[in-house]
């Protein structure tokens, strides 16, 4: 892909005919298609659309404006639900000492060793005069761990603010970059760094932190639904899929269009492991103390992934309006400057109206472009309303508006278009959770042996649910032999007698299965 | 201090009269007093206002949430300021590989090199059965470093997006962590960690960037004066107080009331020196091509020690209403719980027309607390409005108003209490900058002679106008002997023939010298 795009962007040079616009080398090469190769097309959107790219530096990802700015949607709405729900966000150091990972033990056995290390605190001048080298005079005494997820620095440090039951609950947020040295990456999905919310609180009875979890995993489902328009399926994980010191991991999965599932959010009920780790106790309402209980969740840049993969088509992006940086896109249409400054001035009306309803509008009279190269333009960006208006509509009284996601386009009144475009935008961000809904029903099957369950798993074909017998090793025997995982035992699957496809044991209840990201 | 805490904290959980309130540990020790002294002043006051504390990873602080709030506020009000004037969010990697420091020569030679160093990328089970150990077998082949500053990653990238004019400005700016290993640390004003936000624009002429500077400066000196309440000056640094590797620097320069000056933004125009190094050329109009021009500008955490340091008494912290977390708290007078619900009522109706009106109020009736407790509490904080409403003022109608930043009060009638607090809440925002205008007058000292100078400095009087040569070397003296630093060369400096105070050559306008954080 690289060298195509070196050979485009020559082309463009040369001819001029492509423009090169702010912040990107935007080349009209069209998208391998879903069906083709669904990875390869994935890859080719994140870039192509201005999402993200890779960096000089080895997993890491340079977020560019456009991605940005859906995350920073995403952020600004999760961060009013959080605060909604009583958290409040606060910020904990970016290093953690090594001992700190050693305090608990499920912890440490459990999390990915791949974390970056410091060791050296400075650099100096190369004696060969070639640029600089790190100072051997400066090693750490211990070395620090850049965070891949917080949890004992925060313990750390709730172990100085907890004392009494009054200091209880401490529900804070955090809003931060993590490294996580992963050795096969690629944009949102997996990179050594990425950016997230971690959420870390503490209770003073079990009780109230599990309803924490549980409370957390329904705000990210509520996100995921009404926000990002994916549907999801809340449960519960398995003893082997749970998080690294955790007692429960709740879980949020997605089906991607590929058959894949894709882990979307998790909160954790950690018992009291963390607070005995660090020697967390206060002092109950009758005298005595205790350990306090906690919790953690979080979402990442990942979601970002999951967007793209819910809604995309082969055309680009596909955003729900709730998230998309530009809601509307209004295009002229003209041969002249008469006519160009006649359209601008009603388009300017639009944009006002639309605006006054808190709709994002952009027009776009960019005189180096042509109409259609924008169209393509702003389909390969996900802007989910396009209007367009010529010099006929001028006379007709007429605005074109094209909808991204259906691909189809209508010509109604000039008057009352803001009217009508708000109501769009409604039915758009319907449509988008409707038709990923449907996709899912028409993906998840029910399986009853295990023949069956290895085809379904072969073929990619989605969402798979069937009897397991809860163990461990049946769990870790069928990944083996099929790459399939369970993602969660549903919260929602009704108590159903049956046996394990696998081992023929008992079952009550059935597990969801799918290969996932 | 830490000892005195302790102690406290004995007395508080055995008497209970103490009560400990959510996040901290909430003593009502008094603070030092800032004449007795200033720094111990700063330090209590920073962690008794519950704004940050110190963690146990070296120099790095735990920002808590209340000074969170404060910092979310900032952001909020910049970031608005940052889109309005053009700009764009992006994020890029918190690791640059070592040999991007050796490509700008001025950079490497000029920027401090106490950065931490990642050397290795995973962990493993200590053999000896104790924890975990540096795997050495991850060794990384080139050293990353965590940025002290995005300059070099973020030139690098912009190669790869720049190839016409068509492409320029970019106007991206970045919220983000960065690390300097620093030597001496204090809770915001220097720290190993600290947040902040860089800009980094590119540009097809010299004037467009040094005006692109000229605007940020700008930007930062309203937000400093019209939200952080905080009279600033405006300038250009000495060659020698320039970043490195920019060929102007623009500082605003603030004075605290222990008479040194806090540098509180700084915006750089950075020539063409890292498109340089980074190879990043454009193809111009005319079809020639040229390297690109450059800005950068960063304001920091830093922003919340100069909030504190200008406003605050040594009754706690005094907030700009602007950015007050709560700026408005009600506390119920009560000897009984008929009393309470009959002032909870009235309260509410205060909190309800308070809130239409877009204020934040807080209406405290914990009833572990006693009215006096929580004035001094809410002092301590720092809110800018307390209502206090009791048995009598039922009767008469009213409600007792006090203010933060004077310590007075009045009895004002119940009825358009909340037009009274909304116009209040305007006059401490402007009172403050006021004060903080008429203290910098009082302490900026026109200067004609090295003896006066020298005087003015030991006592640490605050900002002295004085000519100075221009020479670097005339600067490092005065600093060899005074500690006294060129602050800056105010924008607005009127030309003014004068001879330098220490070499007696002739110089043509004042400079601004200080002692400074």
């Amino acid at each position: 892909m690289v060298k195509i795009i070196n050979i485009f962007f020559l082309f463009a040079l040369k001819f001029n005919q492509f423009a090169i616009s702010n912040y990107h080398t935007k080349i009209m090469a069209k998208l391998t298609s879903r069906k083709e190769n669904y990875s390869q097309w994935y890859n080719e959107l994140v870039v192509q659309a201005n999402l993200a790219e890779t960096s000089s530096v080895r997993g890491c990802m340079v977020i560019k404006p456009y991605g940005y700015a859906i995350w920073e949607k995403m952020q600004h709405q999760l961060d009013s639900m959080f605060k909604a729900t009583g958290h409040v966000n606060a910020y904990f150091p970016l290093f953690i000492p090594k001992s700190f990972f050693s305090k608990e033990a499920s912890h440490v056995e459990g999390f990915a060793k791949e974390c970056a290390v410091v060791t050296h605190y400075r650099l100096k001048n190369d004696p060969d005069g070639k640029g600089v080298v790190v100072d051997e005079n400066a090693k750490l005494e211990e070395e620090l761990i850049v965070r891949p997820t917080s949890e004992t620095i925060i313990w750390n440090t709730y172990k100085k603010w907890i004392h009494s039951y009054r200091d209880l609950p401490i529900l804070c947020n955090q809003w931060a970059n993590v490294v996580r040295w992963e050795m096969r990456t690629r944009l949102f999905l997996r990179t050594a760094e990425f950016l997230w919310q971690e959420g870390h609180t503490a209770h003073a009875t079990a009780e109230e932190a599990r309803e924490e979890a549980e409370k957390m995993i329904n705000v990210y489902a509520d996100f995921a639904e009404n926000f990002l328009a994916i549907p999801v399926i809340k449960g519960v994980k398995s003893a082997n899929e749970r998080f690294a010191g955790a007692l429960d991991t709740y879980t949020i999965e997605a089906l991607m269009q590929d058959g894949k599932a894709l882990q979307s959010g998790t909160s954790h009920f950690l018992g009291q492991n963390f607070a005995k780790a660090f020697d967390v106790t206060f002092t109950k309402k009758d005298g005595t103390s205790d350990y306090v209980w906690a919790t953690s969740w979080g979402v990442s840049t990942r979601l970002m992934g999951a967007l793209i993969m819910t809604h995309s088509d082969d055309n680009g992006l596909v955003l729900p309006p709730k998230l998309a940086p530009i809601q509307v896109v209004i295009v002229p249409i003209y041969k002249n400057d008469e006519q160009l400054s006649a359209i601008t001035e009603k388009a300017m009306q639009v944009k006002q109206a639309l605006e006054a309803r808190g709709i994002t509008v952009k027009y776009d009279d960019d005189d180096t472009q042509k109409p259609g190269w924008k169209f393509a333009e702003y389909e390969l960006k996900g802007v989910p309303v396009r209007l367009a208006m010529g010099a006929r509509d001028l006379e007709n009284g007429t605005i074109e508006v094209a909808r991204r996601d259906t691909l189809t386009k209508e010509t109604v009144s000039f008057d009352n278009v803001d009217e009508y475009v708000e109501k769009l935008l409604d039915d758009i961000q319907k449509n988008l959770l409707q038709k990923a809904k449907d996709f899912r029903t028409a993906h998840t099957y029910k399986v009853d042996t295990y023949e069956e369950f290895k085809e379904r798993v072969k073929n990619c074909d989605g969402f798979i649910l069937a009897h397991w017998d809860g163990t461990t090793e049946t769990e870790e025997k069928i990944k083996e032999e099929t790459k399939a995982t369970v993602r969660c035992i549903p919260f929602d699957a009704p108590d159903e007698e049956g046996t394990c496809i696998y081992s023929g044991k008992p079952s009550h209840k059935r597990a969801l299965f799918a290969i996932a990201y």
